[in-house]
């Protein structure tokens, strides 16, 4: 999500990395074999994009399925060789969002697991979403591509997996909106999911969060350029979608994290510039964010994106109402991990879900990480995140890490 | 701020109303006496508009003066005489904005105390500000009014006591954004304020609370009607405001409130409308909340205001970066009052504060109040918050509440 933290990559020939990735594309639905979605529409075209770090063993037991969050996409570990040195995109930058912890060697070792990852329908990183063409018009969808929930996400990532021929996966994990797709996982398909790590995630988002997307939208929305989605052929809303970010991006921090690292230093000099310039630096840092989510970004994926966030509650869908309820059709164990300054899936949200399930009786750990990094932190505290992972992925059957 | 809550309002005939009110507007600076702002700039043309509740006894000993936050205006209590019954403005529907406290027999009882409320440089409630006329130029100012501070406003707040010939206030009482005009009062003038309550305030602004703030001028800002501020003969930037006005309000509420009355409750259904208008009860209150507040409040005030909030530091101002230092100066008694669920000025920030002045050798009460309310709790927790202002307000010099 981007707290901005040093990092040491590892480089493409390092043998900590997965090296050169090319993502894989899918087409998963067609004419004859459409896909349904929640929401009552059948897309009968996708293409699902998705990368693969390891190699499966001869049973494809050992599949491992990562989840992505909300600005994330399929490309969680490696270098993407299609993009590499081309000088065109963020990507060329740095490795996979996610390869702090998977590779030869890492906690999710893909010396010993099958990784996959792919990007969510509605997305704009290569699986179909409202910047695809509708085959049907020969035009972007824009906003009358179908609205989408973490449970079509799931059913279109299980098609996948049948694809591959996994029939049960070793693991899903995620964090934050991806923690909720490791949920649907064990919720929707019991029988097929052997663990599940949920990371900053709960059942649901809170109120302020859905009030927080709502007021994203709005500035996206409500931008001139926004067109009602159909954008492509102008510049878009660019300052709606930078307003989004620079807001959604405060609540992935906190509010120690913001004065450890920026207080109330300002840019360029120490006295007030008496204007409405950029003059502090979390002023600056914002300004970045924003601006730089505009060029990777496409801002109707992020208004279904965050609606599949508003929409999603594991207790209606599969418990009607009742999150114990739906917890006892779990099959799979399950970690759920909170960090104590996330504000926007909170340690005590993400301790009552691990509470339902153990009074579900489902075997659950719970892990609680001190970070100062707010949601970020699933993504920042790579040293506990990764223990917990490896000794989560290779916990007996039926006992706990 | 906003938090609906329901009150039961007195009407203007109630012996416990202040009853009608007109404001008063007068002019405190002209070409042979400007006002100097910190920014460097000299004003030689301000009107500031103010209310007064209650009579000044003989030697004007019993004045007590109120100071606004962000969005607030100089009706702080009573009925407004002049928009009375027109059916034309916002403020035809409800009493001052501090009418819960401010009147005959209430905790800043009228029948003992002249209370004064005035409206901020800057603002857009009858004192000069960004849509004033410039009377150089014939034009309104827009964003060539010159950017205004915490300590701008207690200069005009001080010539306006000139003018009324009062030498000493008994108090300044202000929440928020006031509760800092309050400490700036004790500050700049030690000699001028036998006490001061600042409810939800602290010596400066958060980290988290300087980015909110960015992220709202910056949807502002960037409206295509925003024009550099030269909207005032079009439509002006009212998406951007509203924006800004939504983010704004999440802030000044709390998780544990908004899930209490709100939850995840959908406005006509309960089943998901799967599309992206309004749905979510909470989104239909944060739309309520941005369109009517364009209704009522200048963009370009909205801007300044929030640039006050940003660079106001008394720590800075006063102590070279000491608050300790910066309290020295002090004279005043001091009432600190934080609010449990507050998260802007967190009742933490209060605290310190508290602690600073303690430390400083200064007489300083500190209460914390319970509340779900989180900010907004300095105006909706009427009854905590008007026993200590009574309180406080009566207790004998040199001893505390």
């Amino acid at each position: 999500m981007g707290q901005k933290v040093s990092r040491r990559y590892d480089p493409p020939d390092s043998p900590r990395s997965v090296g050169w990735v090319t993502p894989q594309q899918v087409q998963l639905a067609n004419a004859s074999n459409p896909l349904s979605l929640c929401c009552g529409a059948a897309l009968d075209y996708v293409v699902v994009e998705y990368e693969q770090y390891g190699h499966m063993n001869a049973d494809r037991s050992n599949v491992v399925l990562i989840t992505h969050a909300l600005s994330g996409d399929a490309h969680a570990a490696g270098w993407d060789a299609t993009t590499a040195h081309t000088g065109r995109t963020w990507r060329d930058r740095k490795p996979g969002w996610w390869d702090a912890v998977i590779g030869p060697g890492k906690p999710i070792d893909t010396d010993h697991w099958c990784v996959i990852c792919s990007n969510v329908l509605g997305g704009c990183y290569g699986t179909t979403g409202p910047a695809s063409i509708n085959p049907t018009t020969g035009l972007a969808w824009g906003m009358r591509f179908p609205v989408v929930t973490v449970e079509d996400w799931v059913q279109l990532q299980a098609r996948l997996m049948d694809h591959l021929q996994v029939q049960r996966l070793h693991a899903v994990i995620g964090g934050s909106l991806g923690g909720q797709q490791a949920l649907e996982w064990a919720l929707a398909f019991p029988e097929r999911v052997g663990r599940i790590a949920c990371l900053a995630a709960s059942p649901r988002l809170s109120t302020q969060g859905v009030a927080f997307n709502a007021v994203g939208r709005h500035a996206i929305m409500r931008d001139p350029h926004f067109n009602n989605g159909d954008y492509y052929t102008g510049p878009g809303p660019q300052d709606g979608l930078a307003s989004a970010r620079m807001l959604a991006h405060i609540t992935y921090l906190s509010d120690q994290g913001l004065e450890n690292k920026f207080g109330r230093r300002r840019r360029d000099q120490q006295a007030p510039g008496f204007g409405f310039d950029i003059e502090f630096e979390v002023e600056s840092y914002l300004d970045y964010q924003g601006r730089s989510f505009v060029e990777r970004f496409d801002a109707n994926s992020y208004c279904y994106i965050t609606r599949a966030m508003d929409y999603y509650d594991a207790a209606q869908r599969w418990g009607d109402g009742d999150l114990v309820t739906a917890c006892k059709r779990l099959q799979s164990k399950v970690l759920v991990v909170g960090f104590s300054s996330d504000w926007l899936y909170t340690p005590e949200d993400c301790r009552e879900f691990a509470v339902a399930m153990c009074r579900a009786g489902k075997l659950v750990s719970y892990a609680d990480i001190e970070s100062p990094y707010g949601h970020d932190a699933f993504l920042v505290e790579e040293a506990p995140v990764g223990r917990l992972l490896r000794s989560f992925l290779h916990a007996q059957q039926g006992s706990m890490p």
